[in-house]
């Protein structure tokens, strides 16, 4: 089998302007960045406001687990197929984070015969988003610094600032740090540490933009520490929104570029999945709908964290309704969360695979208690049994489940066909009944409840006592009117990353919340949060080159 | 007098394919970034290495004051002027730190109707050279850091590690940190700090490289630091040299813009020019001598400083010998080095001009030495009396220098035709006697000593003890044949920014040495050198906004 950037490098990459074209883009609209990535204007929203938009697919999960459920390959694969039935369809995805991709992922654009391109210059700068991003957090970090130095008018207390620089890579030693040492001329010292740029409430807050005046107000409203006199402290305070908007100005405009089938694919912003939303950028999802009729587009980890983000968070500033969700399973990791040992995953086990199931079904609910339209996709591996596959298939039609086998890593869009009409049948047929899981007059406890019960299954939800004050104080503040933001692991649904399955009668414990208000939410973090990833003992840079022809070898 | 962003709101560019069809460019020899910048290919030298070259001519000044000298601006306006008399010329210069941009400075590409374009973007991210350059920078950091948590096969020693992390920005509370506290899963702690990007090494080398399989061996050489038996450690051990290539594949790439007046410019790297060679990429200055029959670039802060490295490392690096040398004079920064406070620039005051002469007369002496014709340019400001701008000329002309009254800033090309005319008399007319100060066979103490008495007109040099064990070192480890990287005050001949004009029978003080293997020099430092520059009270960044109509505000 062919390595992902082997197949990435024998593709037949259509220049930009035919993709733009083909999306019926004029010159004005988009900008080239080299010949195979554009950016599309953050104005064009605006231009066609009056125009209908496409319907939007939500791309989920079940609970990740190390065997790998390919949801970015699915979702660049259905795509795919969409335009294989006839379907325009755009997808729109998350850019890569630097940090992983020089750690272990080496590469994160889809895979197999179902990628985005060009892979190398996506999962490397792309077209700058992440850089500018880092710059605006990093500049702000140090205009407060400064303003502290230079006799700290605001009265910002040095020990209050919650505010971190970041760093588009996954460095360890930066987490704990101690700045501001070597005397009068080098600031004032204080405790500090960096997180990684997707963890940055810029990221948050660029993905929830829906153009630069949008923009400019969010980020003026970022808390960024408190005073001695406990008032929060905000980026409007210290009035270098205007800087921070001008950073941004062409990170803002969604990224346009293609799969390996020649599919439009937009690939704008990618916060967290755990301290933010973990969903490309709205500006992004609705531009695609205005230029295609279908939108496939994804959310971060399982449908406990992204979806539910997408739907609550995303969604609900958007003030948009998705048409249809996907949920992504695979053979492999359901026998995972039926107790097999990942050596020992290449061998049949229908039994594991049955108590695997569990996870699958309470996704499946959660997407009922939205009252939306899905489809189960089994995204099949090369080890996957007969027995296996139609188990699964057997299991969703004895429920009237809908569900798709797909191929789409081996076969590209061929291999969805099935599931893009699927997909196209539930929208067309199946009725929606959207609604959002909370209602934004909710207490903040309250929504913190309502998921840990109706999504994650949890008996009960413990605050600590340094959550349930701030919790306390932001209800005070007045930012008990907006959503809730859940950090939790991505592996269980429980906040124990080793209950796997669908684990009952646990307790959801509330470690912390951090204001995110320039985003718009509420963050709340659920056991130990990272948010500075390390690297391996063998990172995936040592495997990285590029030969003396120009060749580039290692991402994949 | 309107702004400089209003004077390059006004401009009318060319679409860039149009300048790059002037040049000659194929379209396999540029890529577009946005419809006004592009990158041209790396590998273009190579396709027209048996074409002939175009003649370099460096643009270096006085020493610079707070009263501006304007010699970007005399680039640019020189390069506008020299089409206006019909000669096909490229501009080269170096791309600008956001972190200044930031601070004071607000913009730095050139001023008035000398500007290159597009400025907003030029003075931002442009297309993201800095950002890479971080990249590689800090991926280089991490893996040495992480190297050392994951069991330290290498066996480095953590106090003696000299890679330091960058940040584009300027951010004193950085200068001095401690890393890697919070215990064992947070890295091992140790002393550190940041630089600003552009004194990184890694910017060094990339402004060194002929091309991508130049830059990855350079990269290989970088040692970051010292094992415990005392031996210096590399890239090349910790086997990071193909992922560091990698994430610079497209900086290396040179940039092309046009001025106001749609002259072609390229734009890339910018290293320090304390800690490093001040100069703009040597692959742009060769390609830009293939594209044009004139290259116009420039060196950092003063002759001293900017045009010795010129001269000394990078033309030697790149085996090529400028045509002739423009240095930049003011009647306002001639009269600060005879005395005149700021405040009192605007009054006339011809005694204290004739005093400030000797600056300049030093700085010619200096070009003299590397036997290159040349021609003095005044950069006329609004405040100069016909008086004091008849004394510069007649000074130049009693001594047979050739002397050129320019008003490129408030006229563009047309304010730059003398000064234009004259430079391309002395490159027809005028005899070359190109040789450089120093042979590399000459101890690095020599080197020293060479410059500092020959450039610098010190009396004596005085080295430190751990400077002295330094380069003692450095001979021994095999790198006493390298150039020498001088870091010192820009604002004096001698080591102490206070004495101005020509100060005589001073002694230099060798503080330190550090060793830039990779980019292929010592630097050694004299006095104080910050590599890490700080806000000013009033950031340039209170200013800066975007508007409504996504006007853009506050760079200038």
């Amino acid at each position: 089998m062919k390595t992902d950037i082997e197949i990435a490098q024998e593709a037949k990459l259509e220049p930009i302007e035919v993709i733009a074209e083909k999306l019926g883009l004029t010159k004005d609209d988009w900008e080239p960045y080299g010949h195979t990535k554009a950016k599309v204007s953050d104005k064009l929203l605006q231009k066609k406001a009056n125009d209908p938009d496409g319907k939007i697919i939500l791309v989920t999960a079940i609970n990740p687990t190390p065997a790998g459920e390919g949801k970015s390959t699915v979702t660049v694969g259905l795509g795919q197929a969409m335009h294989k039935i006839g379907k325009n369809a755009v997808i729109a995805l998350r850019e890569p984070s630097l940090g992983p991709v020089m750690g272990i992922k080496g590469g994160a654009a889809g895979g197999g015969y179902s990628q985005v391109l060009p892979m190398e210059d996506i999962n490397l700068h792309f077209t700058g988003d992440l850089h500018a991003i880092t710059s605006a957090n990093n500049a702000l970090a140090a205009l407060i610094d400064n303003h502290i130095q230079q006799g700290n008018d605001l009265n910002i207390d040095p020990r209050r600032i919650v505010w971190k620089r970041v760093i588009d890579m996954n460095d360890r030693a930066l987490r704990e740090i101690v700045i501001g040492l070597g005397g009068p001329k080098k600031g004032v010292p204080r405790q500090d540490g960096f997180n990684i740029t997707v963890a940055s409430e810029i990221m948050a807050i660029l993905c929830l933009s829906t153009g630069i005046d949008d923009l400019k107000e969010r980020l003026s409203n970022i808390v960024f520490g408190y005073t001695y006199d406990d008032e929060p402290v905000t980026v409007r305070d210290l009035k270098v929104e205007g800087a921070l908007t001008l950073l941004l100005k062409d990170a803002i405009k969604p990224n346009l570029v293609q799969t390996i089938e020649n599919t439009p694919a937009i690939i704008h912003g990618g916060p967290f999945a755990n301290i933010a939303h973990g969903c490309n950028s709205l500006i992004a999802t609705k531009t695609a709908a205005k230029l295609g009729d279908y939108v496939i587009t994804e959310a971060g980890f399982g449908a406990d964290l992204g979806a539910e983000k997408f739907l609550d968070i995303k969604s609900r500033i958007g003030d948009f309704e998705p048409a249809a969700v996907v949920i992504v399973a695979t053979v492999r990791a359901l026998k995972m969360h039926g107790g097999v040992a990942k050596d020992n995953l290449k061998e049949e086990n229908v039994d594991a695979l049955k108590a695997g199931m569990e996870n699958l079904e309470k996704h499946i609910e959660t997407v009922n208690e939205f009252g939306l339209p899905y489809v189960v996709a089994i995204n099949k591996f090369p080890t996957d049994t007969e027995n296996e596959t139609s188990f699964v298939e057997n299991w969703c039609e004895e429920r009237g489940i809908k569900v798709a086998l797909t191929d789409v890593f081996a076969k590209g869009g061929e291999g969805g066909i099935d599931l893009a009409k699927a997909v196209v049948e539930q929208i067309d047929t199946a009725e929606s009944n959207f609604k959002r899981l909370y209602d934004l007059d909710m207490s903040l406890e309250d929504k913190i409840r309502t998921i840990a019960t109706k999504v994650y299954g949890a008996a009960d939800v413990d605050f600590s006592l340094p959550a349930k004050k701030q919790l306390a104080l932001y209800e005070k503040l007045g930012w008990g009117k907006l959503p809730v933001c859940m950090a939790k692991t991505q592996y269980s649904l429980s906040d124990n990353p080793a209950l796997l399955g669908r684990p009952s009668g646990f307790t959801i414990n509330i470690r912390e919340a951090r204001p995110s208000i320039g985003a718009g939410f509420i963050v709340v973090l659920t056991g130990d949060v990272m948010t500075m990833p390390g690297l391996p003992k063998q990172p995936a840079a040592l495997k990285m080159d590029v030969k003396e022809d120009g060749k580039i070898v290692g991402l994949f």
